[in-house]
């Protein structure tokens, strides 16, 4: 029952044995690890009737699983889906991109598990896991998908594993140093998932630079259709966003308000990326790269500040300028760092998470040093900010600069990480 | 990095300007509209763990947020992703349909808003907006995207946007007489939104009638493909239909009871289509336009009923009804009303929204009518029509009064709207 | 407005009058059967109100609706797409899978509703439904369209509604036998759904042997898309996995550890499956169908035992086995099914099904026979298996005696069913 291959998914010969070496070790590895490591956290434990007695919980709906695996399945489809048909818009790199998106995430989120676990789960030596972790393995690995948007067929699986698991590794020790050394606030990922995913990627492919790349680029079949199918890749990608920035968020009206600042952002995003689109284009015709892209740089652009008291007008300022600073930089900058600086951006992740990325992570810092008791409640600004602890005389105004320097990090642990990998 | 660009997309010279001017100084609007009304709700502000003593609200389980937010998302889907796919079942118009309808639910969301919020939530000055609130509006740009299918392929997309505008306004008035002057129940939206967006959309296409829409109708690429992904957009928008009538009832037994009318109606309308589009077609083969549409008929058929005391079995009847209703009206009823009133139903949404939505208010209307306290015990009697304050002494016969009166307005406001904006 | 027709769909041209009257007559059936025995379960009923009162339910949010409902979807997307769509990877059969698929489930959830009501939520002559009822009667319908996958391209609508008509009835029977009779555990139906539904296939198959099957299989449009549409499938069924396995497992962490188990094995059964796809290719190159259908077998093989103590390393090794029985299947056994013993296993439903669901069965006996209270917690132990009542004397390593007689009477009753349909 042999049917065809398409051209993209391996062609190596020499990966006869390689790739399946690789993946089967690595399992194995994965195996032995989860055994040593990894146990069920107390709320996915069959001690949780136990559990719930010692402390008072009534009823079984207060179980994390209910508040988050929602949205975690939402994410879920955003990584897999959102992502891998994302790319399909580049018609030549269709499956592959679908295919290898799968096969990186899956090893991905495994190794996210326990990274992650190590450094925020880790509790007398067991890793203790339950839904919060599963959605972080999945944002972990949206960090890597970001970064493949970049080297898109530049590369072989085993590549492509290799850089999965340098990149989560460092993901995990970044996100470490902004949540619990600067203590700093990033519920959907402006700074760790999309700054970070895409310089890395972007330091990546400027040191696997390809002279004639571009050359090959037409062997193509339906444009049609890959426009259709990358739309799906959007449109998922837009739609699941309010529950990709509010997943991880405090229970209750922080998840509330997460999720309607990204829906907000991304409202306005959809119409400055036409609006450009169309402006600067001949003919005022409407690129459908834009279209499929940049749409979403609003929910990149409040990722950090989304569960914050941005407010919904403020969330369509932040959609409003991100629209249009991705859509330029599909215009102009995509070409110029092309041209001048030798990195092919195959995808324009740069756009699409680079800068949007940025201003989240400063409308982020700002939005931080600029709150106050009065708008958030006494009670709500300690638990916005988890003012608590070591951390309980901490200010707005030095919250902001500890945001600020999160950004800083993510950059330097990006070009540091990507010139190491490349 | 050009791509080529689709054929229904935008071929207007003269919009170079236009439509960037529209797209960016309708948001400065929004954005300063949103900035002297919207503010966060109570359950979506930060001062919610005062609100939470105050109220002795135990757990932050009980934010409105966890109620419904899974229905929104599945609304949030058959919006963006299902009305935009479907309408792929019109070769020509493929990715035309899905990019306008991104960009007017994107416009037509924050507009919903705005006009929603001043007739519902506006308090001390200012719209409180929370989950709910971002259902309504999804609701209120589907009304939207059901005229958008009665006009594709007539129309440039800046007057989709005006269309939008002044569709979304009619449509928030028509909800506020319906819901809070007529006191009348239809959380599935049967009158508000299907009957109102059907008959606004013919109206409108009445009035841009063009003979020879229908000779260039053949320029089209792979049909099979077409056809696929015209199912996808079916298929999310029949599995959803479920969150869609439940999204905004009560609390509780309301939208459980929602979701399962919803999911009997539907499966049986599968049912009668089949039987009727094998029946009524030449050597008994299917249409697949009937397949794609009239088998979500029983959706839009117990919209206003399915909160209520519908029983399963009533709700398999109204679905076995509508699939006939509709498949009858694609059959017979669109060819008649093209060639003889000139009204050109590109999608069909005569039979899939207006005749079906109709449905939904009649017997919605007799199950009003026909409600005891027997049926609904006291408490829920009371509840399920919120028989409370000035409206305590309204009897069930009264209130089926009240919602046949709600058909009507909905049906001149379509007409009134419709030529005026047509 | 008549359009093209696709091959596959109904080419029958005595269909005519007997798909209708098969459709109309069956659905007056289904109605009058839910107007003399289906209700709403208390939950759904507008008497929710007093029964809240008289059982202490404190909130809305305790209505099992809220525990299940977001799973539900998940489920419904993974029958109606999910399956629809993986079939479309034979090029051949595209819209007819999706069509035919859509058909039959809709026909088989009402059917359902009621075989399983009478068995389950039979009380006082009634039957009651709510959420929970839904997932069952999806779950069923998933077993159909599993048998469905083995048959595609052989058989009439008629002859499908057919089969599911028999198919339905047997699973009740059977999964009464196993969850009543043999008190088993099987939360994701690793032997009720697909061991059933996979074993009934093949032998429906079997006795259906046409020898000339194979040769118009050429017959075909675009390979490309056909192989990113079934990735759609592939996909939603791999993404929602989780939820279908914890759907109807018990409130709080028994749902919570179904998902997390049904999570690592799926990740790492991608593995294995691209590893041995790879590894027994010709120059080792990716097979479409492995990645496809392979990668899924990590669900099937934690279905019976995602609820119970698993841990998540138990669940990589699960996922590790069974990608790796998968692939190896479609290598070597599909081939031999169809030369020696006559099955054509058009979609191989016997790697993806058949045999991961026997390891989900076997599995499950093992993790039940090695069940302690040291592992469970005392009361978690005899939540977790239902040790009460009659059972309140069961050991572990009876429990798991009878779930392997679960396996038996699965098979069995499929091989007799499948005859008797066939």
């Amino acid at each position: 029952m042999e049917r065809p291959r398409h051209q993209g998914m391996a062609k190596n010969t020499y990966m006869r044995w390689r790739l399946p070496l690789v993946c089967l070790l690595w399992e194995v590895a994965m195996i032995i690890l989860f055994g040593v490591f990894v146990r069920f956290g107390p709320e996915a434990d069959a001690h949780w009737e136990e559990e719930k007695q010692k402390n008072n919980v009534t009823s079984d709906i207060e179980n994390d699983f209910y508040f988050r695996y929602p949205s975690f399945q939402d994410v879920h489809v955003m990584i897999f889906v959102g992502f891998g048909f994302l790319m399909v818009f580049l018609k030549r790199y269709g499956f592959g991109a679908v295919g290898f998106n799968f096969l990186l995430a899956a090893f991905g989120i495994q190794w996210a598990l326990l990274m992650q676990g190590w450094f925020h789960s880790f509790e007398n030596g067991k890793i203790l896991i339950g839904v919060e972790n599963l959605i972080n393995a999945d944002f972990c690995v949206g960090s890597v998908c970001i970064a493949f948007g970049a080297i898109l067929g530049k590369s072989s699986p085993i590549q492509l594993l290799v850089m999965t698991l340098f990149q989560v590794t460092l993901f995990a020790v970044n996100e470490y140093i902004l949540l619990n050394l600067l203590h700093v606030k990033d519920a959907g990922g402006s700074m760790t998932i999309h700054t970070f995913g895409a310089y890395f990627g972007l330091t990546v492919t400027c040191i696997l630079y390809r002279p004639n790349l571009e050359q090959s680029k037409d062997k193509q079949g339906s444009v049609y259709h890959s426009d259709l199918f990358a739309m799906i890749g959007t449109l998922y990608l837009w739609m699941y966003w309010p529950s990709f920035n509010s997943a991880v968020s405090e229970h209750g009206d922080a998840q509330h308000r997460a999720a309607i600042n990204t829906y907000c952002s991304l409202a306005a995003c959809v119409l400055t990326t036409v609006a450009f689109s169309s402006m600067l284009q001949k003919k005022g015709k409407l690129d459908m790269v834009h279209i499929q892209n940049a749409t979403l740089a609003g929910g990149v652009a409040v990722g950090t500040s989304a569960e914050m008291m941005l407010t919904p007008y403020g969330a369509l300022i932040v959609g409003f300028i991100s629209g249009i600073v991705s859509t330029v930089g599909y215009v102009y900058l995509t070409p110029f760092l092309e041209s001048r600086l030798r990195i092919q951006d195959t995808c324009g992740i740069h756009n699409l998470h680079g800068m949007p990325g940025l201003i989240g992570g400063i409308v982020g810092a700002i939005t931080a040093a600029a709150a106050t008791e009065d708008v958030y409640g006494k009670e709500g600004f300690i638990k916005a900010f988890d003012f608590t602890g070591p951390y309980q005389t901490r200010t707005p105004s030095v919250q902001g600069g500890f945001q600020a320097a999160g950004i800083m990090v993510s950059l330097l642990m990006a070009f540091a990480g990507g010139a190491l990998v490349g």
